[in-house]
């Protein structure tokens, strides 16, 4: 019984923006024309030109028109969705009215462009009456040019507080006769413009972290079948802080991130997916190490962690603390310290061990992890259990889900899925749970 | 003025699930006639027969017609109250018809059971509609059996976004006309399907914290005065894991929690007690270390952190951190550096000091604590002061109350509680702030 | 487009309390004449004659007459806003008609204080139509002495489940004709209270840190346009711990605080006005260490961290962290290690830079931050770029706003400001982004 999620994608990873219109450059297209020719990973699932903010203010009106140009031309064979972003304030009818002319000046039938336009994006909405004036400019759009209603999506930036409240009313107000909210799709966090309105101050000028901001709008986005998106990360060099971001918002629930460029869309779109390979980590005093695989043994080579063996048991030191312990004691302090990331081959093991225990009648079963940890020569046998029951399973098939996802609606990704996985795996991953 | 509950227990510490039928063993019902022979702290505050995740689907019927059995027999010795759980879910009218037809068949007064059945507990609630949907199915069971309305409680888990976001709404909604929303009595996070729900992925497949969620209930049931209890804690052998999860709950109004085990009945229903010795901690570089009670000293026996005197003072080294510090300095780091937990008859104490200075007139006084400390040898007087006014007092009282709500509902456990404060203790602490 | 504010003070950096009335000394007022002639950084921004909590109950009515008598006297001279609290709760009918008649007491024409009362705090407030209750005395104060309705504005503090929820539906209820909550002022966090309602327990008695609370009053006051403060810190010799309160406020947007002395009100003054010197930091092993200004080098003189120069490169350690790198590996190390604190001149200065850039057409342009650091004789020069658009500027101009907005509204704080700054650097800083 999944929330019902109500457009074609169930996920999305990457929403990669593009600026529409440069001055002083022979054809001021020219980077809408190169982002419309990515493939593979490092194609985004969404593509947003973006005529807002990447664009300087007195190009837009040739942004608009660059933006039908060349979804006219490669749209069609883009292999993810196309969702250019228009300008809009809450604060602001002017930008709200401009906004509405980009939208008709891109979805004019006569351009050629419509068919591979997927929806807007809105940015600096307010409260949900601000949300609906949005949405009736896309009905006007779609009533001009013939279009069915709703057949085109709005996602919305959320970056005022106006519009982090309205998240919580989205039930109530998606299916009301005189809206088409139903036409919502991301919700995408804008960390920038949410610190300015919300005026916080650090004093190094750092963005704040927002925490509270992505959980309301992963939940927003559960509560009416919406998918939540973060907002970009500034820092394109810091490879690694991007991978730590996207794992944290996974495990709030946010699957998907802004992208500014193609490597970040690469980064992206791969980060979510299960590992190939399954491995150990250690905490080790505070800092999760990674141990190495010498097959049946796991190796901790690093110097936070060390081990001795006594003639009473075993000394254990992380970072400066010392102890003592018994066989027993040394397993279970092992098995608190460590844990396994599975990788998907594993992940789809577990899957259908469940599946076979629930045909035999069993409700709930026990998952065993089990390896040995070796650490300055003393080898440990360490194993640990977990209990299943469906609530588990069901909880443990969401990157599968993803997986899935990505597989029926990124055929361009297939060749480089395969070659991270096995074919076999891909194979199996496709049809457990089915 | 606190907040007024509506019901008869103003705290629930322990929710304590058992499964209603078991295929393939003599009696099916073998181990819902095993917990409701708990007895003392053992036995929890909420048993719920779980006709829902614990049992297997094609065992739910006769899991029904087991709990009126077994209630019938064993319910009205059972000390504290009885609130199966049923089969429902949102997005299934088949499963919101079937947990009508339990709710008829348990409650049923020719079973004998109803009289001892305090409430049902509704999983997988959606909106607020839905739960009025199942607010209405009691509504109908009372109605069908000549119950008074609204007489049987209704206890939800939140384990979807839209159930967190319904948790803002109570308010408005309890007390209209066409409902009897008065029945809600516990809100439960459900933290496995909530992950579900939310679509979170985590690498090593551990349950995110959920903290906003666990906020969310807590502040939704001060609201609508009711009582927030956390979901299960899946590693039954973390005895240690368990009480954290409690404290921290704790520290966010949270004062239940799932349970699993008998076991887990007892830590949950000791935990959330003041301690019957009061004792000094100190951060010793980032971990909160108990000293040693010597009388009239506290001694820390570790070697985190260290002290010597020198002809110019004192050298205080917290891990890798020396501080060269005179005796006024060196005080106040040490007050900065431990704080004290104190037990019930010191609350008690604390109480009737402040109760006495409001009588003398005074609307704020300072509450001293002081000790001496020894560190490698060297000791230091050290004290602290605290402002009390009224607010303070009402803040630190809630312990006190919850052990007087214990104490008055819980007969059973009034040995248990004698045994671990003297007679004395618990005499004052039931008639402190009455 | 910024959220408009609807009062005269766009920033409110300190709320400032002092007992009413107190027994047993020749002038029981004699406190309030004490505060009322504070001036310049010891005067707060908003002073709160306090005749609820820090007065007794037997005194309040006299506390209310003092309020009168005082500001009459004093209030023209005052440059802060004054806002007396008067009692209230949302459970309890006659603190509520009492706080009516405390406000009729107070704002009588006769007594010659209303035109320096610009409104009154009303605690304890439950939801929104609790809420609604307290703004329809202040109309009939209003409408009985012939004031302008809504000229008295309207503060609460949010200490309770049911406030904080009330603050999520603000933009819906202001507005609507039959209240005039428009006359809302400042949302201020009680955690005292609040931990009382919300039932929390933690081991010390120590207050928890509520931040979603705080979260949520931030976010509420910028979606309604209102002024978010947080509670008392009540160790007032912390100064430490109480900057650091306001540091971790300022980041979720909550720029005011509680302040319980004018020692207090001196810090949460100046706290949130940018430094006058910028400052590096390093990142010592978890730690914020700031480096030592030797002109053009930057010296860490710790020994959480060391470098050491060798043949084949450097080796770096932070803490028990030791790793060999090349020089451009030990740059990015270092730039990730380190971070600038800007000066109000700094800042002054980028946005000068930016408006230059946004004048010669662009849109973004890298900000570029270079220095060298000196750890253990070792000099290393790095550099690192942030990318700056229309929203970072807009961002990072709050400090700027918050300056100006002090500079505006407290001439007696301009004496005190040129002395923390140079004229120069004011003068910039007030024609910044006009």
């Amino acid at each position: 019984m999944p929330e019902p999620r109500i457009h074609g994608r169930e996920f999305v990873r990457t929403f990669f923006t593009t600026p529409t219109a440069e001055k002083g450059v022979e054809d001021s297209a020219k980077k809408l024309r190169k982002a419309i020719e990515l493939r593979g990973m490092q194609a985004p699932d969404v593509w947003v030109p973006d005529n807002e903010d990447a664009t300087a203010p007195n190009m837009r009106d040739e942004g608009a028109q660059n933006i039908a140009e060349v979804v006219a031309e490669g749209g069609a064979e883009f292999p993810g969705e196309i969702h250019p972003r228009v300008v809009w304030h809450r604060n602001d009818p002017e930008a709200r009215y401009k906004g509405l002319q980009h939208m008709l000046e891109i979805a004019d039938p006569d351009k050629g462009a419509v068919e591979n336009i997927d929806g807007f994006v809105i940015p600096e909405v307010g409260d949900i009456d601000d949300w609906k004036k949005a949405d009736e400019f896309i009905t006007i759009v779609e009533n001009e040019y013939g279009l069915e209603e709703g057949s085109l999506n709005m996602s919305v930036i959320i970056e005022s507080g106006q519009a982090e409240l309205a998240m919580g009313e989205l039930r109530d107000e998606m299916g009301k006769p005189t809206n088409n909210l139903e036409r919502l799709f991301l919700l995408v966090d804008g960390e920038v413009d949410y610190t300015k309105d919300m005026r916080a101050i650090t004093p190094t000028g750092a963005l704040p972290e927002w925490k509270e901001l992505r959980h309301n709008t992963s939940r927003g986005a559960s509560a009416a079948g919406l998918i939540a998106v973060d907002g970009p990360y500034d820092d394109i060099r810091d490879v690694d802080g991007y991978r730590q971001r996207i794992t944290e918002n996974s495990a709030m629930g946010m699957n998907g991130i802004w992208s500014l460029t193609p490597g970040q869309v690469e980064v992206a779109n791969k980060e979510p997916l299960p590992p190939q390979e399954g491995s150990w980590l250690i905490d080790a005093d505070g800092r999760e190490v990674e141990l190495t695989d010498e097959g049946d043994v796991q190796v901790y080579e690093g110097d936070r962690v060390s081990l001795e063996e006594t003639d009473d048991g075993y000394v254990l030191t992380v970072g400066n603390d010392e102890q003592t312990l018994d066989e027993d004691e040394l397993k279970q302090e092992l098995v608190d310290l460590t844990s396994y990331v599975p990788s998907m081959d594993d992940i789809v093991d577990s899957m259908e061990e469940f599946e076979a225990a629930k045909e035999a009648g069993k409700g709930a079963i026990a998952m065993t992890r089990a390896t040995t940890v070796r650490i300055d020569g003393v080898e440990v046998d360490i194993q640990s259990d977990r209990m299943w029951d469906e609530a588990t399973y069901q909880a443990l098939m969401t990157p599968v889900k993803l997986f899935k996802d990505v597989y029926e609606n990124r055929p361009d990704q297939h060749e480089e899925l395969a070659e991270l996985y096995s074919e076999d795996v891909v194979e199996r991953a496709m049809e457990v749970g089915e």
